[in-house]
């Protein structure tokens, strides 16, 4: 009975419940009212709250209750929104998951403001975390929010590059959107208590995935099968996406020339073609094939180092990152 | 000999000095630039450096030596130039000390990205820092953060207000500016483990000498005799600013009707003839008096306590903040 409980918590929708359940309990509340109700609203946007379920498989698979890393998880989920207000800001977007972005709905002041806040909100939260692990998890989010800022001023910044490397795009990935994954999972393992080895391989863990899931995404959009993802396919290219098969094609011929003159599906159709003759649909796999690999490696070494890997592997398949 | 070292290194001059030689000693390193580079340009800029210098002297009052406080000094004065960037895009301000803003200089998104890293380098610098305060100042900080933005916020609001009343505007400016006086101040007692009354009177006295601070400036701009400030009279009143003496002259005649009718120093003249006449002057004055009042209060509490407060009678001076 004890152990039909235990699998019966430890699957992956039981912990999406778990935080749901701690997010509608825990709304801010403050005045003004133009403060606090755009960080509220923010948060009610939705999304696959990925960041705080990581930090509560993070917790699980190391053996803790998860709900002890509750506070962690909640602190990951609003750093992640402080993000995307400020973005939405940066990148003028004027709406998200559908709605109204915040500076959209309230003001770019409000925007900056709340933003603020809620990143005052992440630390507020984790100071009053009564735990062993509060003051490794704080320096962690902390190095991690650091290199979130300089993930997103790369991104601005390749704008006015005249040639984007694929390893300038990588490492943009990677500081604007891995590493959060990373630092979410880790932290869970922290509230367990685990070794730093095992921190360490969760981290890495987290990143392959993310890049893998990114990249596999950017595959499928172009080249997958629309009967199987069930999405127009070229979305990307018909908007001028610029993914890394945009700064592989780039080396190779004229993209921008290209997309120029055509748009709609007559480039969808040009392009992929000219991506086809070029085999950047193989190269594009192969890179993400070796981020891919990454996860595996990373997940046999967890395996070796006594860590219960079953929900890591749930999430790669909720992800559909392939795991062979 | 010792006695004499002891009386030189205690003057506000030299604390100064320390802290202009931390600060010059520690810029911002990162990449990319167009990140790092504002956040020591705005650090640049200047300024009377008056947060630092608070928790200096509240270290050394408290019988610390000041050095072992230059972090969290440092902390104070990154969170306000954080506070400053921001604030600048909110306020659409071109430029701040007689150079560009940030946002003007680079661009807005620029402006709130290394606004956002300076919050981040803040809790980074206190988490590096070994002290056993180290805790409770994240606390303190977290929670003044949070009231910072709710006074900036209750100031953005006051703009679409039908009448902003004598408590809302004090209040605003007690949270926008006072509040993190009184958190730098006591800091510097914390680094020196000071009992927790000492620690809430010295809050409460770099409260009081802020808004005093202020309104008295406020009197002085307005009323003050021109050979001794060696301002323009009235220039609050030719730029429209929106003091405590504009919201007391609201309730007693059409002032908002009268600057519409009369610029530069007609309006100067006009006005300050009405608000002498409703002895708004004395009104302001009183106001003034109260918070110097308790300025007085706090430093013989503090005084009864066994602290040190020559060097806050010297900063009670340097700010001109009456002493009797």
């Amino acid at each position: 009975m004890f152990l039909y409980f235990r699998k019966a918590v430890s699957n992956l929708q039981t912990l999406s419940h778990l935080y749901a359940s701690h997010l509608s309990l825990h709304p801010f509340t403050g005045s003004p009212n133009a403060l606090y109700d755009p960080m509220n609203y923010i948060m009610s946007l939705g999304g696959k709250r990925i960041r705080p379920l990581l930090t509560l498989i993070g917790a699980q698979c190391c053996g803790a209750n998860p709900e002890d890393a509750l506070i962690p998880a909640h602190s990951m989920e609003v750093f992640h929104n402080f993000t995307l207000v400020h973005d939405d800001i940066m990148d003028n977007a004027s709406t998200r998951r559908g709605e109204p972005t915040v500076h959209e709905k309230w003001s770019i002041s409000e925007g900056i403001l709340s933003g603020d806040n809620m990143l005052i909100a992440v630390y507020q939260m984790l100071l009053d975390y009564q735990h062993p692990s509060r003051n490794e998890i704080m320096a962690l989010l902390t190095k991690t929010a650091r290199e979130v800022c300089e993930g997103q001023q790369m991104d601005m910044d390749s704008a006015s590059l005249d040639e984007v490397s694929e390893a300038y795009y990588l490492e943009m990935i990677r500081l604007k959107t891995a590493v959060l994954l990373g630092c979410s999972l880790q932290c869970g393992a922290m509230v367990a208590g685990a070794e730093k080895a095992v921190c360490e391989n969760l981290y890495d863990f987290a990143i392959n995935l993310g890049l893998s899931f990114q990249l596999n995404d950017d595959w499928l959009d172009a080249f997958g099968d629309p009967a199987m993802t069930g999405k127009k396919p070229g979305g990307d290219i018909e908007e001028g996406k610029k993914t890394l098969l945009y700064i592989m094609a780039s080396s190779h011929f004229n993209i921008d020339d290209l997309w120029s003159k055509h748009i709609g599906q007559e480039r969808v159709q040009i392009t992929l073609k000219k991506l086809k003759e070029y085999e950047l649909d193989k190269k594009l796999k192969a890179v993400a094939d070796e981020f891919h690999n990454g996860c595996l490696h990373d997940l046999e070494q967890l395996q070796s180092q006594g860590v219960n890997t079953s929900l890591l592997l749930e999430l790669c398949d909720m992800l559909q990152v392939r795991r062979h």
